[in-house]
């Protein structure tokens, strides 16, 4: 049976596991790509496994989200990653230099690798034929380390494009029409891998629109075929030699098929507060704009920005509508100065922003109360903008700057006849803001400013374990309990001992206090313990504390298994009545207890103070049993290293 | 006995006083500016004031300094500052159309013309050769309104330029070496007035660098003449008629006086924490440099920019130094993305920054901790950047650049050849970004956001006013005190209802409340009363809870203005023993207040609930009398208006 082109490449870099739907596999990672708001993180993660140097075959830091920087904490941030970077083998990105995907697109993308990022639009990197996938920076780091990246082996969706876009119709329309139909719960588990005829029209960027905003739909990754399209755009950067031929077997197999008729499709825009509330610019009708944004990793190509510039040419900004345009990329920017395209726009009356994430992720441009607010981004959450009132539509590039000219919602067909803008024989290269890291071996001083924090690392499981039940909590307890984010909070994301002082303390305000003066202990909870967030700092600010182990009626699965990666024992009631057997302050052991999580599932934890032994599973894989013994994800990796 | 220049403009304005140092003298206003941190304020206060149509010959407003916008306040002001505005007859400078100073000179100032502004560094329209000052909103609401601006008349300082500067040695460098010798007070009272036959070979751009930083000495503005230097730019500005001659009588005297010999002049940099600790770059040496920041308003003209672009052209910005550059308006923008040198800036390095205030406010760019930071602006306070570990060094355009490649302090002369740049002959016109206000008595919906909120506004002065005295404060009570100022509360600056929330609450947490239920009354203060920062809030605030007189030993005198401006009565015990006759909840009564402050300056104030009459003194002058009786300057200008 042949092969579709996401197998093909999950074959080829395959290490364990059955490629069944659902069952776990690891691959190989060739890549990785950071960004600046989880990056700091992932190089302290990094540090923290001891591995002088990646093992990559090309791993990149950019800094392209705090960009703003409004206090000392961003500029800190930026140094701590360049000099770790070029301490281990990573090559960094400047700001200014753009946004990670687009760069990483333009640069370094080569189809048919790998690719692990620690930011949710890594999937763009399918429009060259990658296997691109986001993660959190701990899996970024393993990646790093050398080691290989667990997943659930996906499904595959093909979308077949048929036909071409008609004038003024673009790849943004095509995504949005995905999105339309299988909304944002509809990647679940799968790669969506993209075929038909439609897709030679397709530029790398416009398929890379489509693969980056695949993300909206919940899909592991997106990918495009790598065609002479592919290589006629690796050419023009300079890097044929990267180019392979990459399709499915004539015979592959999927598991499920859309097609999209694209010469059907016209201009769309994606409503408020959902990618996947997409409508007709038509059928929405002509409404009021007070600001329209170009920019992000989904639009902001040289194409795209040579549209819209061929767009504004000449005319002018509606007096109510505030325009900002940021290029995605300093290759674009610099073609953009020197061909005339930016003057073009400025102009026009736009506001030019840095070549970096900005608005799309809340950095600055929030619009005023109430406003509309179109964007060529790949996200309109409700308050995502700064603004909790405001109404953000995610259009294209073309539909953007005809309603930045006429001040209201603007199918840009209206304008007439649509831009020819044609892909250049040749990008302007200059990587001169990439910096290649230091000489293996060499001197490179890593600078940490006061906001930077050794990362909290566990150590080998010991054979008894025992301390106090530190803090007893209810049912449903969320990461946002365990963890409180907010702005304040925010800047100190790579200071886990600050954020430490703020764990569980919406429950108990002393528990921080009591953990530390305990030298640790357990934390026992009822049902659902860890639901909501994701986010690796509900493990890591526990871990801080000296928390050993949770016993609960039942766990939120990936808060469990970032306790694991933390090295943190996660223990379930065989008898959920037990829970009532443990009081605040009980001393709990566990004995043996590397041989009982060895053995089984089932081991015991004594409450010394009222005399009772207590019946828990602790569910673990093979693996996971061995990153307990090792005390976590990180010394697990290390040992594997050694 | 001649004039010189200074006078001149003063006496063709002059509506009262004698024009004799120190004394008081009113002047007629010809132009304001407003930029939005401060118009905001400013036109609720001129909407108070009931006057349908500014009375000045052209009033500008400017978007400059909130451009990050973080969250919807910034949006929300720029809308209502872009609708009162149109209203009410005043041009519009949207957000990216450039900063207000740069924006000013380059379209809108005319030689001997007096203009307003509310920003401290107004002055660098003297560049111009117009009489440019810096004051509070207020003041300039007034101004807009009709109203004489009242001032202290000034000494005037002639400052001889003599020689021409030698290559690689700027504008920047003169007025540095004017900080050098007369420091960051030399200036008080004065304004300071270039001559000598070394104005001749300065551009309007250099000459305005240097009023524009005069505003670092303390100076009420600073002044060139207007001759055929100004004539050109005027011509290039497509603003020829606007050009007068202007100079000094032959005999004119001047209060006093300092030569600079341009020819000995070398490279400086005003070192860390303020403009005035001047040394030459030469002897501070070779400091590793962090960040470069090139931009503000003092140094980012069209001229400034392209010497900037021709030193990194074919350069590269050194791999530890982060170099940014906002161009200052859209016209220098537009200019440097049609010839190329925008592209030069970014194959360089640089990252490009919206044409605005940015990190020179703090606004952005904040550099690491202890970093040392090179910026062409014109204040290197401590903490200004954001950063208080930072070390920021004024300097040139040239220097910055210089060291932006070498990644150490650079005397730019290291370099070679000085790039030949010359004045334009004609400047890129374009002025679609400011809007002009609608006719008049169209209809205009000011739209205001929920963060902007009326702005209390004082009865006319009863004649029986009593109230409690509310609270009792002792010796030495800062406006920090009486109004805090901190980032959570920043943003609050068009919302006096809020901020009064907060009024006086760091002494009693429980005034405002206390003030509302009780309907306002009084406030008892001991010596030094209101003493610090000069903002206007710290009498608004009381004034919006119903504050109707302070009773102290003494004041500071700005803030003893600001309640005077606000209609709040300020006194002073005869005896200041009486100090004691006083507790908070007595009941105080003056009665035929009206009379009183008519009649003189002691007063008595009858506390009742003690059965004791105490003296206290109101020092008013006479225009000062009629603002209290009228309810605060707002009323006062109202009635001159009826």
């Amino acid at each position: 049976m042949g092969l579709n082109l996401a197998q093909k490449i999950i074959k080829e870099h395959l290490i364990s596991g059955e490629m069944t739907p659902g069952s776990e596999i690891s691959i190989r990672i060739d890549q990785t790509l950071t960004q600046d708001s989880t990056g700091t993180m992932a190089y302290l993660q990094f540090e923290a496994m001891g591995i002088p140097r990646v093992k990559t075959k090309k791993s990149v830091a950019y800094i392209d989200h705090n960009t703003l920087q409004a206090g000392f904490e961003n500029a800190d941030d930026h140094k701590y990653i360049q000099t770790v970077t070029s301490k281990h083998g990573v090559y960094f990105s400047r700001p200014g230099n753009g946004i990670c995907h687009q760069v990483q697109l333009e640069r370094f993308g080569v189809p048919g690798m790998t690719l692990l990022g620690s930011d949710s639009h890594t999937p763009t990197g399918g429009g060259i034929g990658m296997l691109a996938i986001g993660a959190g920076g701990l899996d970024v780091a393993v990646a790093m380390g050398g080691g290989p990246y667990y997943m659930m082996m996906p499904k595959v969706c093909r979308v077949v494009l048929k036909g071409a876009l008609r004038p003024w119709v673009t790849a943004k329309d095509i995504i949005l029409e995905v999105l339309r139909n299988l909304s944002v719960k509809g990647g679940v588990g799968k790669v969506i891998e993209y075929a038909g005829d439609g897709i030679k029209s397709l530029t790398v960027p416009e398929r890379a629109t489509i693969t980056n905003m695949g993300a909206e739909l919940g899909a592991t990754t997106s990918i495009f075929p790598s065609d002479e399209v592919t290589r006629e755009f690796l050419k023009a950067q300079g890097r044929e030699n990267d180019w392979v031929e990459l399709k499915p077997d004539e015979d592959a197999q999927y598991d499920e098929e859309l097609v999209i008729e694209l010469d059907k499709l016209e201009p769309l825009a994606a409503q408020p507060h959902s990618p996947d509330n997409v409508a007709k610019i038509r059928d929405i009708g002509k409404l009021k704009v007070d600001q329209v944004a170009i920019g992000s990793c989904t639009n902001s190509s040289y194409m795209d920005m040579m549209k819209v510039a061929a767009i504004l040419k000449g005319k002018k900004v509606h007096p109510n509508v505030s325009l900002v345009i940021a290029p995605g990329s300093r290759q674009v920017l610099t073609m953009l100065a020197q061909n005339g395209a930016l003057a073009d726009m400025v102009a026009a009356g736009a506001r030019i922003l840095e070549s970096a994430c900005g608005p799309c992720i809340g950095m600055g441009q929030a619009p005023a109360t109430d406003a509309i607010s179109l964007r060529t981004f790949n996200r309109n959450f409700e308050g995502r903008s700064g603004t909790k009132s405001a109404k953000v539509y995610l259009v294209s590039p073309e539909t953007a700057a005809a309603s930045a000219i006429t001040g209201v919602l603007t199918d840009p067909s209206e304008l007439g006849e649509a831009p020819k803008v044609s892909m250049p024989e040749k990008f302007v290269i200059d990587d001169s803001m990439v910096l290649e890291p230091a000489p293996e071996g060499a001197d490179v001083e890593v600078v940490r400013g006061p906001n930077i924090k050794p990362f909290p690392i566990n150590k080998a499981l010991e054979d008894k374990v025992n301390g106090k039940a530190l803090i007893k909590v209810g049912d449903n307890i969320t990461t946002d309990h365990i963890m409180p984010s907010n702005a304040k909070l925010l800047p100190f994301r790579s200071n886990v001992p600050y954020l430490a002082e703020f764990c569980l303390t919406p429950c108990d305000a002393d528990f921080p206090k009591r953990a530390k003066e305990n030298g640790g202990g357990f934390i026992v909870g009822g049902s659902n313990y860890g639901q909501g967030s994701s986010r690796e700092h509900a493990a890591l600010a526990p871990l801080q504390l000296g928390i050993k182990g949770v016993i609960a009626k039942s766990f939120a699965r990936i808060h469990m298994a970032n306790l694991i990666n933390s090295g943190i024992i996660p223990m379930t009631f065989e008898n959920e009545a037990d829970y009532d057997e443990i009081d605040m302050g009980d001393e709990l052991v566990i004995e043996n207890a590397r041989d009982q999580i060895k053995n089984g599932s089932s081991i015991v934890v004594k409450n010394v103070t009222k005399g009772k032994d207590i019946k828990v599973n602790v569910s673990l894989s093979e693996r996971q049993v061995e990153m307990i013994l090792a005390g976590g994800l990180l010394n697990y990796t290390r040992q594997q290293n050694q």
